[in-house]
């Protein structure tokens, strides 16, 4: 297995397009079309949110109904198309429609994503603009694509990772947006992952939800959780590389883990306003799932990421935060270490700051001096069984309550 | 029953003093104490945060073991006494044991609270000199007790009601802190409530659990759960009027309701950097439990909180949040109104700007209008049952973020 890259060369039998449809003022891509050759077998992540946008009850649909002969997704920018009622269900199976005829392919092979504001109906004459100039400029331009989903995002967030195997190579590469309202359970998250693997439907499925669960459910913006998440995992096998036996299936899904992980990252790195990356390492508690919950609490604590913000090792607002969560939690058997960097592993190094109940005899200007750089973990041992789980999080700034103090003048 | 008036005359047979100990830097009062000329009934709601302060459990031990007979109430800022092990349970029992020799009664007797930074030791010369400053001065001023708490809190924050009977008149006061950190579950609150009324030790806690349900259990500052809340109910019945029957209770549950609701809808008021106070009125939903979820889960919301104070109707967040609390809800049976001003009820007046799965086709300028006041009241019908709840809430500013940042400083 190779390393991810941020970037995408291409993927055997995909062609891409990001444009400008006239959805955003300022004519920056606003809207991505991305189609595969042949019929891809299919298998989407969706919100829990119980408020569903059109284009995810569509999806949904589609994959219900017609997983296996998928050929493209289209995903438009500054309308989220939710809370849109029945308008809004005809508004997304009409985008598809649009893709369908463009193309020469079915309303049913086509899927579509919506991100922006919520209760705003899609401009169907932008939206056709939209469907008219990606499908005439297809190539293999996924920064352009990347591009064309993004919100309040800053930059194109892409990456890719090559696998090779006895029977040949295959890509897997995907794209994503984030920004705001990022959460446990995926947020206004939008990504499209594709391969040129070849893998049987219920694998793609189980590799998808096995690889969120570890990478996009793992994060923690602002603790919101929107009404669009979505994430696609298209396979066309092109590259003639059958997935299928056991073996091949832990190498599919250790890359896709590494790539899913690589963009659930770039999303909180991208965070709105955000200054600071932090990677929280629960370690030691009752279960995995207490980990994870434990991490997510933190992670979604206010008061915790104005630390951040304020680069304060104010621990007590971590062991508050942890001591809160619905788990077993003892304080007198946590510790906590801090460090400057990443590092995912029980026995991250750093500076221990808690231990059996009180602050340990650390010095403030060491523990400043870490929190002063760009990316911090703190390893949080629980001492009280062997669940483990690593949550990425970022601190609040004055600069998020600017962008969604006015998000949608 | 009277009404709630934002001060407090006096209380038969309580004394208080507010006083500077040398804890806080600018000479503000920073220690205070509550002392009742007799043995008092005493009742208390504590954090279900599994990380309890020190004072937190001395004053669980004694009301569980002596809840008859309690005399005092100290409480020092500054230092939170959270974190602190064995450390921080001597020194809780020590400051007791000061109180209890400056007024010669025992240890047993006294309550106490801390507020503050989590993780410091209290600093014993300064809460000795606390305790011989304020047993020194007790006298009738309320308000200097209640400047005496605070932390980041900009006013002092108290209250009192009379409540008329056959058998004569009775007073209930009390004083809160808060601020940050306020939570569903009372987060980092403190607050005191007094009175000279008769009542059962078995009545008065259930009466405080029933009052704590209603107000400090239903206000959001921060989603953040302290270590340290606490809310006391002392009763020394030196009014004579003793409260027993079922009417009686009642009369005294209301009084105390009122008084509970307006402290901590002004912990609201002050909560940090905050310029919007929102009511937010569930009703409808499947249970009262539901109500206060969806509810509080709007509350926390911070992409809802920063529209709050962007001046933004963002309804679509406030759905969003709805949807993705644990509880049943159907967007297309929801209707969303927001008005300007304080309304607590059903039926609450409004702009409809939300209605069957899609906005009305409200003005944005009427909306906005409304949002520009610092008071809004949105009410959310869930339309799929008959449970109702209340919950104060308020924006999340820049200024919160500030004190936040570098609140260790």
């Amino acid at each position: 297995m190779g390393t991810v890259k941020p970037s995408i060369d291409s993927v055997r039998g995909f062609q891409v397009a990001g444009v400008h449809a006239g959805l955003k003022k300022d004519g920056a891509p606003d809207f991505s079309l991305i189609v595969s050759e042949v019929d891809c077998v299919a298998a989407g992540v969706f919100t829990r949110n119980k408020v569903k946008a059109a284009p995810v009850l569509l999806d949904m649909q589609r994959l219900e109904e017609n997983p296996k002969s998928i050929r493209a997704v289209a995903t438009n920018t500054i309308s989220a198309n939710a809370c849109t009622g029945a308008i809004g269900l005809k508004n997304a199976r009409a985008s598809a429609n649009l893709v369908a005829d463009a193309l020469s392919i079915v309303a049913e092979q086509v899927l579509v994503m919506s991100t922006g504001v919520i209760g705003t109906h899609l401009p169907m004459d932008k939206i056709a603009r939209g469907v008219e100039l990606s499908s005439a400029n297809l190539g293999s331009d996924w920064r352009a694509v990347a591009a064309g989903i993004m919100t309040t995002d800053t930059r194109p967030k892409l990456g890719s990772i090559t696998v090779n195997t006895d029977a040949g190579t295959y890509t897997i590469a995907g794209i994503v947006k984030g920004a705001g309202m990022i959460a446990p359970n995926m947020a206004t998250m939008l990504s499209v992952i594709v391969t040129d693997a070849e893998l049987l439907l219920p694998d793609l499925q189980s590799s998808l939800s096995s690889a969120a669960q570890q990478s996009y459910n793992r994060i923690v913006v602002d603790g919101d959780t929107s009404t669009n998440d979505t994430v696609l995992l298209l396979a066309n096998g092109m590259s003639g590389v059958s997935v299928a036996s056991d073996a091949e299936l832990d190498a599919f899904q250790a890359a896709l883990n590494a790539l899913a992980q690589f963009l659930a990252q770039e999303v909180v790195r991208d965070g709105e306003g955000v200054t600071k990356f932090v990677t929280l390492n629960i370690v030691n508690a009752e279960s995995e799932a207490d980990a994870e919950r434990i991490g997510q609490t933190i992670g979604a604590s206010v008061l915790t990421k104005s630390a951040f913000y304020g680069s304060d090792a104010n621990w007590g607002r971590i062991v508050a935060a942890a001591g809160r969560a619905d788990t077993p939690f003892d304080p007198d058997s946590a510790s906590l270490r801090v460090a400057a960097g990443e590092s995912v592993a029980s026995d991250a190094p750093g500076l221990e700051i808690f231990s059996g109940g009180m602050p340990t005899d650390y010095r403030e200007a060491d523990a400043a001096a870490i929190m002063a750089e760009p990316s911090i973990t703190f390893t949080l041992d629980c001492g009280i069984g062997e669940g483990a789980a690593t949550i990425w999080t970022c601190d609040i700034s004055h600069e998020y309550i600017s962008i969604n103090g006015d998000y949608r003048s």
